[in-house]
């Protein structure tokens, strides 16, 4: 369920509201007044909740829980029975509509007066530098230094002895104890997702949060997203450089080294105590397991397993890229005039 | 024409003074008091504008219609009649130091004294966060929302419901409708034009726009240059996740999708639907037709057809590319001892 | 010896005290009360300095002057007699915790109160536009312009006619004169060094400054990180891109390009006039001659020759590149069914 210190819920909406919203249609003897309550991914959703789903989901589906969900024709006799489905022809598209619905964008008003907000709890001993703006709801820890001209957002909690750098942005994400973010680095704003629809892509909206952890350390100018419903999460003692981008619902483990300019993709988990070079690509919805070192400007395209090292692109374990590279230089010589 | 909203032209100029300025000199029987209005590049300088002209465009200074043009001693033979060949050793560098005579560098001092212009507009219903700067001649409409600490610059123009990010910083642009700009993006500085002279690179004067079209989104830390003359363009609906870089003069089209850390370099034409993996390189001055698909961490060093697909450094059409990763593997293994 | 603009030392430590913070032993005979006054590197450690060495540098460690080093058991023998060793099984390790000792972070209470502080120098002619903030110590030249938003850390020090976009961050730096840096920007950060240690990595003091040449121009969003010891160093006439990330200690020689989205990581020297394209990365402790050329995306693992021109991952001579990629798609044409 999305954190209400983050997010204001508009429902319940009635079922019918909710299909003319998504531009779908339910079957007969169904009640259209029945209160849906929430949005939920299919393996959340409980019985007041409409999800959606797709043929890549079908066995999920035939199993949900959901009150309500969004599918096409094809798959909607697959339903339990609890469920509604409501027929549409693009779902996920459908389900960016009625997640809006639910979560309408909400007008950060109380930015708008004064540079700390009446609500805001900052411990006494946090030094709050000229210019840091601190906005309603938001708490900060004893021994903080929030920077100058740093914009801390609504609902934003901050632990204690932290180092928050002049021109960051924080938004929508709870951080632990001891934790350093440099300047200019951005967090908590909306993970890449869009649904394609018949007039471009339709925004997904983006209802996580991003929890930082205790002794993690941020470079400058970084970005970490949150999730449309997962969480980001950088695990305890992790360091990123600068210019590291973490993208929405990934999952950082413990003690992790993320060297300058690398990505990482939407939903990829990487272990504890990976290293990851400089500029590496890290593609999403991958699993790169514990200990696992990645060589500078790889594009990591598949798994990799605990204690692998690989490189390249794509990259593969690090011995054959060399080897590889032998090759091909000893080719070329060969074939030289 | 550089748009008077964001550039305060200082001519005209006597031709004698442009001359002394670029180093150049002009023949006997021409008034050195003949007045230059304006600069232009070659395809677009009227009888009033000086120009430049290099060995790789001779033919179209043999048809160029400018009244004055900088030109080496071996070009000015082909001349128009209509045409003042002011004669230098380096015609580009020397043309950086009259555009700067016509547009010098302009003070922004209506930035200095408090956090909006008396004369910038916005409309009743925006909401300013706290912190934000409006500054002089700049106009927001209704339904927009400016983010704490961001800064509009001198004459930008913001459509109806925009969403314009933390710390965002906007500068020589016009942005359409139902804009989202996420924080810490920087849009509108001087692209990356430089001239070599005989102490370092000097810098071309960038006297563009940016353009930013209806239902566009932009990540955090993007950045967008303006460019030399010509306008940099990002088309309706296009979408750009976090530190993408947009270089001068590039022209996106429309529903085009720009993953993380991608860039793309000045004067580059992108066509409409275009899908941009992550950290990408296109290079300057190429075409990349429209619904072609370029694959994360791909170097594009030519042009992309229309709904072709690429991929790898350089970039090559994606079979190809995962043909010859197999290949590379196959030979390798053989040749293992 | 750290700039004391920038750093405020903490000591004189008595021996006995040095070695509890490392956790380090020594043997008898030895004044525990011993005054050590500062932190420095092998190299450069007087009598009165304590600094460490590991096996790599155990010939600099026989020929230190240091008053006393944190060394493990096997490399302890070779102390020079003018040398304590201070015995410990991790000396990079202990001495992060003993550089913090000598150079506790600075809380920078100087940017609490006002926009300006009151021991800021700021020539009269210079342009401070509004929500720029301007901490103690600082010193802004005739002729600048500081943009809006912008935060000069303590101690910063910017020459004549400079232009500081908005937002941008400074600190830890001295700037020379005509420097231009666009908006986004963020200088002076502490570099990416840190020890591992028994609970993950623990944060090596960053001590040194950034050193900004005349006629420098930076891009918009980059970063350029301070070093542990050494300052990092952009020469004259150096202009860098967007998004470029410079690593801590890095020495940029004099008029060289950089274009957008390249990183240079720590303590490498590159020579005069050398250009680099776009998302280039090169790695720590290399040696770029002057007058090289860097082809864009390249990942440049060795040395480098003056003149020379290399391309690739890993990067080669530029020939030798293309010869590759024509050996690679003939043998895959080759062998195509």
């Amino acid at each position: 369920v999305p954190d209400p210190r983050f997010y204001r819920r508009a429902g319940p909406h009635q079922l019918a509201y909710v299909a003319k919203i998504a531009g779908a249609e339910f079957g007969p003897g169904i009640n259209p007044s029945n209160l849906i309550e929430d949005v939920a991914p299919l393996a959340r959703a409980g019985k007041s909740a409409v999800s959606f789903a797709t043929a890549d989901f079908a066995d999920d589906f035939a199993r949900a829980a959901c009150g309500a969900c969004l599918v096409t024709v094809a798959l909607a006799p697959r339903a339990p029975s609890s469920c509604v489905p409501l027929i549409c022809p693009d779902p996920r598209y459908a389900f960016a509509a009625v997640a809006r619905a639910f979560y309408p964008p909400r007008t950060q008003s109380v930015l708008i007066s004064g540079a700390r907000a009446a609500d805001a709890v900052v411990a006494p001993d946090a030094v709050i530098e000229h210019g840091a703006i601190i906005a309603s709801g938001a708490s900060i820890g004893p021994g903080c230094r929030i920077g100058a001209n740093a914009v801390v957002g609504p609902g934003v909690e901050i632990g204690r002895d932290c180092s928050i750098g002049a021109n960051v942005v924080l938004g929508y994400c709870i951080i632990g104890d001891n934790v350093v973010i440099h300047p200019g680095t951005v967090i908590g704003q909306a993970g890449f997702g869009f649904a394609a629809g018949p007039r471009g892509a339709t925004r997904i909206p983006q209802l996580g949060r991003v929890l930082i952890r205790d002794h993690v350390e941020l470079g400058a100018n970084c970005t970490v997203d949150r999730g449309a419903f997962d969480d980001t999460i950088i695990g305890v003692g992790t360091k990123t450089d600068n210019m590291v981008h973490i993208g929405h619902s990934v999952v950082l483990g413990a003690n992790c080294i993320v060297v300058a300019q690398s990505g990482i993709a939407g939903s990829t988990t990487i272990g504890d105590g990976v290293i990851i070079g400089g500029q590496v690509a890290i593609s999403d919805h991958l699993t790169i397991g514990a200990g696992a070192r990645i060589a500078s400007k790889s594009g990591v395209m598949r798994d990799v397993g605990p204690g692998e090292t690989v490189m390249g692109y794509p990259a593969k374990p690090v011995k054959k890229f060399w080897r590889e590279v032998a090759t091909l230089a000893r080719l070329t010589r060969k074939s030289a005039p």
